[in-house]
């Protein structure tokens, strides 16, 4: 699969898509343009909480697929996005408790996707991640999800913190993967629980951290600093897996 | 880092890095030559195990970065491999049980990169590799081991089946993941072991299930068959931390 399938270049073609209903993850406008098409654009942006950025016209002939863009080229969403209440409800559906991942800024496709085949396998309800800054479902992220990307629920958030602290309300207790917290071994995993990863290069960030309920270390003994960002996913999760089926 | 950097193209200078003692993880040579730089090289290929691919002129010229391969293009390894000796000998160093990795044909540089890197941090001692139809330790690994490379020894065999059985007679068990075994947490993994990964596509070969004492299985939930090939074995080796940590 191409990421150019997903690319969208020309200004009908854009507001068409947002009309069709389509996410766009991402949206590239010139600078300075003003006229009547481009403004409706940034409107639909605006409502539907898309990132936009705002370029030269060189930089945009450069990431042209079409040579065509007339000043806008938006990046739609391979996969269609989930809400968070669809992720409650496939937990409430299966009589579990829930039990889903918050990545706080992947950017890495191979690692969205990665976790997202961890999340199905593991009998996780969903993934969360951040509308700005982190990749979306691409084409890569479905490939490398291995398929996942078509069971398991991903929702899109604006606000992390602010999700968390929603979802506390709703009984749910979220633990964050860090170095300096408690050996995962000897925290109680076992409830309702959404666990945090965060981004490759800066981990959790500090108020996403900070609503986190509890720190879990994974234990290290090497030489270098941390685990690859789907790996640390995938051995938390295993050891909520193994508390779980003790019981 | 560009994969670039260790291409190494032209007669003379593939001699010579033969002569240097560096590690040529893959041999392209023009398909009927003949010649004397030729048949010097296709020796100093059998004498070191380099795998050797015979192509067309037309397939030279475009895997060429130079364009003047003069025949030969040869793919060095950014890093340098060890012996299997040398990762026993860091276990002794350490009066630790060994701890290792044997991958069955990983052909994904990160997934690669991010075992080694798993490795380091589980307190394995080192990873095996097989010298065939495998990705060796190319700059892209490198990058994805996140500097593990340089500390977590790498080895590679021509032969895995023989290499496990090799290493039986030292007292270490296999433990293969795969589906269909007895769930990991049901093992006794605490003792010498070494684990063996099977490739992205295929799993671990017959061969060498065969010769393995265990198989391990990460239980699974979910709609797809199976967990990304590094994501299984930071599993895996932090159910081996976990019962070793426990005692």
């Amino acid at each position: 699969m191409g990421y150019e399938e997903f690319t969208i270049e020309g200004r009908n073609a854009v507001i068409e898509a947002y009309r069709a209903g389509r996410t766009i993850d991402k949206l590239y406008l010139l600078d300075g343009c003003q006229d009547g098409p481009v403004m409706t654009i940034k409107r639909e942006a605006k409502k539907n909480g898309t990132p936009v950025k705002f370029v030269t016209k060189e930089r945009l002939d450069q990431i042209s697929e079409t040579g065509k863009h007339q000043g806008v080229i938006a990046y739609a969403a391979a996969y269609a996005y989930a809400e968070v209440e669809d992720i409650l409800q496939a937990a409430g559906e299966k009589g579990e408790a829930p039990f889903l991942f918050l990545l706080d800024n992947i950017e890495d496709p191979h690692n969205l996707g990665a976790i997202i085949r961890t999340a199905n396998l593991a009998g996780a309800h969903g993934v969360i991640i951040p509308r700005n800054r982190a990749v979306g479902l691409t084409a890569t992220v479905a490939k490398a999800s291995a398929g996942a990307i078509n069971y398991t629920p991903v929702a899109r958030v604006t606000n992390l913190p602010r999700t968390i602290e929603a979802l506390k309300k709703e009984g749910i207790w979220f633990v964050c993967a860090d170095m300096g917290g408690t050996v995962m071994y000897d925290l109680d995993l076992k409830g309702a629980i959404g666990v945090v990863i965060g981004s490759e290069g800066e981990g959790v960030g500090r108020l996403t951290k900070e609503k986190c309920d509890m720190t879990a270390a994974i234990p290290m003994k090497g030489n270098i600093d941390s685990l690859n960002a789907s790996v640390a996913a995938g051995v938390l999760a295993y050891e909520i897996v193994r508390q779980r089926l003790k019981g």
